[in-house]
């Protein structure tokens, strides 16, 4: 049976979004593209097929032809259309983040706390991608022993003028918060943010880590890198280290050089998490059984959590400690042993 | 509109195709699973969804109810199943070679020319390989000016008892003779074999092939390379070369080596090929708009018949001149441009 | 001419220069061994040819027919012995530290200064690896922009039982405060360090410093690291990065791995650095002109406020102020252009 | 002891052989510098501090303070030279080839069995690359197996005008025939070649030879590759294959690329090569134990019969057998163990 969403805002994300589940997922059906626009719902909704058009996103999040939500509209919609779809009983899968700020992000745990079942989960693709799929099962082998530390480079290409460092904490970096979090199975307890200094660009910014476990999470924010699209991980363990591939398709040798191409942003990069993420999503929905993958608004609270203690830190210039609340019990159900799967499925 | 197909084959190729139709192709409609072994069709169409099950597969491709067969039966079954398919009014994909046989693969032709439509496809599926895709792009952009060579690399990690260097050539390597005429748009006129001796396993064989247009195409088989399922390929022109990529996932630094892993056989490496080859074959049913890149009977063909001559060179142990007859007019028709891809999708 | 040579040390260190100075640079002159050991000495100096061997280092470097001395006896005798080299007129290049403390430190500066000559050089050897030599030329050729940000990772297989943290910051860490000042030209203001927790090794040491110039530089020094002596390094600028290669002859390719292999220790790793090091230290004293690349005593004493600070930043927990002092007019001499080299020369 | 070594030619190979006597190895004296161009002979000996310069070779391999000879002088005067160096009793090292025809090689042979003591080597530096003593290494350490193939390429920038297919063979793959015949230890008994066409350029070439032992060995000599002097080998065995390196100091990611550089010409790819060769055969005569690695007349006889072989082989578009002779006893000396080495010493 069909899983009908839908997709909730038709930008850049809310687009690939709609694309992916018309085109890889079968078991989803595109019932409706809603945008303030109605013009770009329209037109999205046209070259992708989806059943109905609309504006309002209440309306359409409430339908009775409607399984699922995907938010894919301005970030300080999403808790508020979260808690929504919630209400209308439906499931929901909401781009990150969760909620821009912590108390919202509360509200929509509050809300399912009050439903009594998970139905929420935030798009932290990057748990499905086959590079980060590798580095987990390596280490659920015990490839490298106990995880001690984690590095992580986030490079764009470049930022828009109205971008700041306090972004590159809250917009950039909860994606490595998360997928540090994910892959080390251990809450942070401070966050340290250094910035370099730079006249004319973004400059970079530095933050360091430190989880209850006694691990250290390094991250690098780099929204000008100018070179390329390039992220970059490595866990490192007490008996070794996995480094993050990047997949290259070809080596290039002209002109004395022999060269890789780097993508101009993330969506090459992370086309296959985004596919599997969305595959996993709906066959969840679909099979009663949410895949463990899968980032819940427990994860999307934390991951917000981190990012306001991090501007913080950024503006006082020294170590922040961060206070992760008792998890509620709805939290607690016992994760599904990390599937193994073939990197490129 | 949902495009039904037939899955004739239920063996490995089979169902991996039909994995892929039902899991990844929105457009397709998982028809009919066809084997002669009940037990396996019945397995594989409740795994799937399948709508019906059948254990004769004249009887499957001929059915109202489907609009496409996909043939993955035993190679001598090739022919003879694609021109009942052909005269039942269907569109096929068969997994290559086509036929085994020249004389066999003629037939297939003479049927589709009879129907005066291309309708039949061999799933020479590293045309839609993301790597292949990039080199092929580079090469149409200019970077490599005008190519003269084309190296390629086919190794296994180990053959079955029974096999021997003549079918490292006929079974193997075909998909290197296509992928090499893909790229050059030239066919082959000659071909040379050489095999390293080896006491105790099928030894490697390496062949040198020139093309109309005094290009050389190298291919080394090695069916028990024992080290991993690594395919690779460098194609070589007047101002540079490309090298194909592999992508692998991740870097494992442990006991004193810094190691990527080689899949074990074709699947994982091959992933994105088979599942982009087989929705652009439903899309093009689909739309009525054939993919360009998708193999046709006369390229099926054209394999076929360098495998003959590579199987005469190698026991000759010289050179064996390749005749193409002069291709017919229905696969004449100009190829659309080559699409330019994303790596990814 | 021949520069004639007292090796003080015949311990792992002064061996491998002893033996550089011998087999790799026809101008030097082996001309004394020296090591509190007279049998180490004995042994030393017959297998490479040295004309004396003697034990008491004072009377090795007064000697007549000595030209330079080369020291690498312990850490705590470095000043003692490069003051009274300078006393009795010698050149000298001396393993680093320069002394393990400041006020140690500054005694060899005052030492040179009464002179009025730089005379003495520490034996920071990155500063002639081919890989760090690519890394500076890129810089200085404008490939990256502006430099914002060096990452360094310094990781041993494993360290003695007495090893601690804090010895990874003053004893490991010192090739990275030198080489990320020698290529940012910027003295560092700020060092925060940070511990993973670990229960049965000694866990890797994490270090951010900011520079003059707003410059950050990022350190790992994991000395348990177990999978191979690794050192990495990277140079973000504003127009790109340049990652630190470390030469690999060849990769195996078995056991379904395609795998490179780490050396065990420091010294595959840098023997180019170190045979560069010395021949131009020792072309420098018979041109007269020493390399501008060689380190001085103050690039010792830099080196060793740093690890000062780092040390209490360890302790303390927080972010330490570095106070660089004025630099004496002695060391104000322009430098001379970096030379440009050919990679493996 | 020093050895006292004429220089004979002061071309790019002998400016290059005299500055590493010179500058690298410390048992060598460099006695004399002779060129036809008496201008080019006291340039470079000046620079270099030769003791003496002279413009006759026979007089300059004559001298009573001349112990070896190392021959750079153009290819038809090896022969000659070679043989007046062992009748003056000069040990020898003669860039490849030892002559460019049988005939020669067989006369420099007659002279050596005369002698009674092998005293001349060819320059088939490739021996000493730490790139292929890995390979060695590792094949003698069991990796990989029995070999089974070599692959071999040769590219250069870019050919001179009055270069040919012919030259490709006779003047480039020399070096490639040397070393897959030291690393299969078996000699080959046949060649097969073709030539790419090529409207504007000297097309590559692509040799099949086969070893007494039933081995193939594949080599491209691409003399225009244009993208960069790029020499890749992969040695394949029944276990695995070992691929050669080309140690890369850095990487530069810049403009959407993540590039490594090419070297324009063959010096910095193998300048520690050329320097351990050289050292290996000084320190071999001022032992009196030649390293077993170094190339002996044999060798050069081998490598020139295969090319003359080849040249036939491209003309007549046909295999051509190679009848190597027995062996005289002479050469039959039973070879050392390949001395294990660190990669970069």
């Amino acid at each position: 049976m069909s899983v009908r969403v839908a997709v909730i805002g038709a930008g850049v994300m809310g687009a690939d979004h709609a694309r992916i589940l018309a085109k890889d997922v079968p078991a989803a059906q595109l019932q409706v593209i809603c945008d303030a626009s109605e013009a770009r719902a329209i037109d999205l909704g046209e070259t992708l097929g989806a059943k109905h058009v609309l504006t309002d996103p209440m309306a359409a999040l409430s339908r009775d032809d409607v399984d699922a939500v995907l938010i894919a509209s301005p970030d300080d919609t999403h808790a508020a259309l979260s808690i929504a779809a919630l209400q209308a009983g439906k499931h929901v899968l909401c781009e990150k983040p969760l909620a821009p700020t912590y108390a919202d992000c509360l509200r929509v745990i509050e809300a399912e706390i009050r439903l009594g079942e998970r139905r929420v989960h935030v798009g932290f693709m990057r748990r499905f991608d086959p590079a980060y799929t590798a580095m987990k099962t390596a280490l659920n082998d015990g490839l490298i022993g106990r995880p001690l530390m984690m590095h992580n480079f986030h490079r764009n290409v470049s930022a828009p003028d109205w971008f700041t460092g306090q972004m590159a904490i809250s917009n950039s970096a909860p994606h490595e918060f998360d997928i540090g979090r994910f892959m080390l199975c251990s809450d942070y307890v401070s966050i340290t943010v250094a910035q370099s200094a730079s006249g004319r660009t973004i400059a970079p910014v530095f933050m360091t880590l430190e989880t209850a476990d006694g691990q250290l999470v390094n991250i690098e924010v780099n929204n000008n890198a100018a070179y390329g699209y390039d992220v970059r991980g490595e866990l490192v363990g007490e008996a070794g280290s996995i480094d993050l591939g990047a997949p290259k398709h070809a080596t290039y040798n002209v002109s004395l050089q022999s060269a890789q191409r780097f993508d101009e942003d993330w969506r090459p990069r992370f086309s296959d998490a985004y596919r599997l993420q969305n595959r996993a999503w709906i066959d969840g929905i679909a099979n009663g059984t949410p895949d463990p993958r899968l980032a819940t608004a427990w994860d999307g609270l934390c991951s917000t959590l981190v990012a306001e203690a991090g501007v913080i830190a950024l503006e006082a210039g020294s170590k922040q400690a961060i206070k992760t609340p008792a998890k509620p019990a709805l939290y607690e159900q016992k994760r599904q042993e990390f599937p193994r799967e073939e990197p490129a499925e």
